[in-house]
């Protein structure tokens, strides 16, 4: 082993992300010497393929870190907050997908394409933003950076993946039992998803909003380090497997063109422009799964307020939502030498 | 047969509205002295049931109005220009749940709970407006009133049921292709609609909008009878049988609390107020599906900007969105003598 290759942790390596986590190290040929897959007790002893290697899932405890360099954890907030201390008092640098630290002072909250320049000041725990917050400010920051916005409204249509696997497993029973007439069962979500919409994800806050929606509020705003820009969301789930979408109005400081939002997004990292309405292209979550890019489409001019813009952004929540977001922090962690 | 009962011609009896037309006007017993199912020329010759008696559907033709007082049209556009004057000719007052006539300045668009009034002016055609307008309008109504409105931001989650028989028959199909891992076939929408999202309903203007966007901002302001409101929409198919959901973002030119809002939908004809978050209850399609009352939930302000406030309308477009307001429209004409 020489110093440019790394041992991996993933912890919550059987779940939804975890397991994509896995399939992007090998995919993006991440200089890996090592993976070592991690989950709660009930998983471990279970298996999960890596470069072609069965690799035995250990339990994942305080002790798991010896000798990682890299941990990824999607195991959920409570998860990370137990242990991800512990990974890095091991020496590892913690990649957190969970919402444990997003909000803590000390902790660069990172989408690469935005703002990488955060991860300089990392104290060994660096987070990944909720996943309907990535895609959405991967389509706006070259449009926040050429005009400036002021003002955002936006409405999601989230896909079942980003509650886990055990959702897309109840999102396909109720299916079936729907089409065949018979009452779905409602376990993971409180009511049937199934050729239904939820407008509700995450627990109530006294206000009225959902924790999803104050998070794309605060997320933004620590990411664009522009804690007085407007937004108020409103999050629902859809009956869609794989692959978050955005109805996302906008005010800009300066008026921008249909046409010059078009050709900020063609030369945008991470953005796939798919925007012909003649040739009925436009982005679309069964599209978007499977890929690394947040796709955007139908910009139009809102005509009912001064500078203002509508756009459509889709992307893959469990990829660029999540397991992609955590894999490009640790590419950029390497490059920049960042790991210490 | 006395002045008090009335002969009623469904055009359109064999499709999604048509035939809950024909089941509204049995549950809401209105005085019917017979009831003339008219359709296609491929769909003649078949049966549908009204108040326990087979009925032998006739072609729609010019000829198919003799004698005939209210005709409830729902067989798309073209046959409603083509065969509307027809029936007004003959002496009907035509209730048209098309687009063909909504924008003329001699048809009256009418949602009941909004703007009985306009009924007044009617020279034999009334315009029954888009689905998605009409729960819009009803669950805002009370606000503007109180308050006014100044800006409208929508985004739609529209059933397929608002496209017909046929895409409900595609909806199920292409599900059930999808969970046998099947490919499924797109033949009524462009892409497949199953466990997908698609930002397109009807077609694209040049600037960027879809038919039925435009039709949200110009029918709500025919309606308002407000040239000046400012409305932007984006109108998405969603994998859901019936009922369409929209997430409202309106700037008021008076504030108004949230409180008052709710207070407002209390006492809203035709809106049923679902509001409580600390029980888990708000509007959900497979809650409205089957009701002829617009659900209004999920109200918060919206700290993003001043006066401003969000909501979640959901409602059945098959029935409030289509049949039950015609038919509405055909009760007030009834009670206040405007059939001839």
């Amino acid at each position: 082993m020489n110093d440019s290759v790394y041992n991996i942790a993933v912890a919550g390596a059987t779940g939804a992300v975890g397991s994509v986590m896995l399939k992007l190290l090998e995919e993006r040929d991440f200089p890996a010497a090592s993976v070592r897959p991690l989950a709660s007790a009930g998983s471990a002893g279970k298996t999960v393929t890596f470069r072609g290697e069965e690799l035995e899932v250990q339990e994942l405890t305080s002790e798991s870190f010896a000798g990682i360099d890299i941990a990824l954890f999607s195991a959920g907030a409570a998860r990370s907050r137990e242990f991800a201390p512990a990974a890095v008092e091991a020496g590892a640098v913690v990649i957190d997908n969970s919402s444990a630290f997003r909000q803590e002072p000390s902790v660069p909250l990172v989408v690469p394409e935005v703002n990488p320049e955060d991860l300089k000041w990392h104290e060994g725990i660096i987070a990944n933003p909720n996943c309907s917050t990535i895609q959405m400010v991967v389509a706006l920051k070259p449009i926040y950076d050429a005009v400036g916005i002021e003002r955002i409204v936006v409405t999601t249509f989230q896909a079942v993946s980003g509650t886990g696997n055990a959702a897309i497993e109840e999102l396909f029973r109720q299916s079936e039992a729907v089409l065949k007439s018979e009452e779905p069962a409602a376990l993971v979500y409180p009511y049937q998803i199934a050729f239904n919409c939820l407008p509700h994800i995450e627990s109530f806050h006294d206000n009225g909003y959902t924790n999803e929606e104050v998070k794309m509020v605060k997320e933004t705003r620590k990411i664009f380090v522009d804690p007085l820009i407007g937004i108020t969301a409103t999050c629902v789930r859809v009956p869609v497997f794989t692959g978050h979408s955005e109805a996302v109005n906008i005010r800009t400081s300066r008026e921008i063109s249909v046409e010059e939002a078009r050709r900020l997004m063609l030369a945008a990292p991470g953005v796939l422009l798919i925007d012909d309405p003649e040739a009925l292209r436009y982005p679309m979550p069964v599209e978007a799964t499977g890929h690394d890019e947040v796709l955007v489409g139908r910009i139009r001019r809102d005509e009912s307020a001064e500078n203002s813009l509508n756009l459509w952004v889709v992307s893959d929540n469990v990829r660029k939502g999540a397991a992609t977001n955590a894999l490009q922090i640790a590419e950029l962690l390497v490059a920049e030498g960042l790991l210490t």
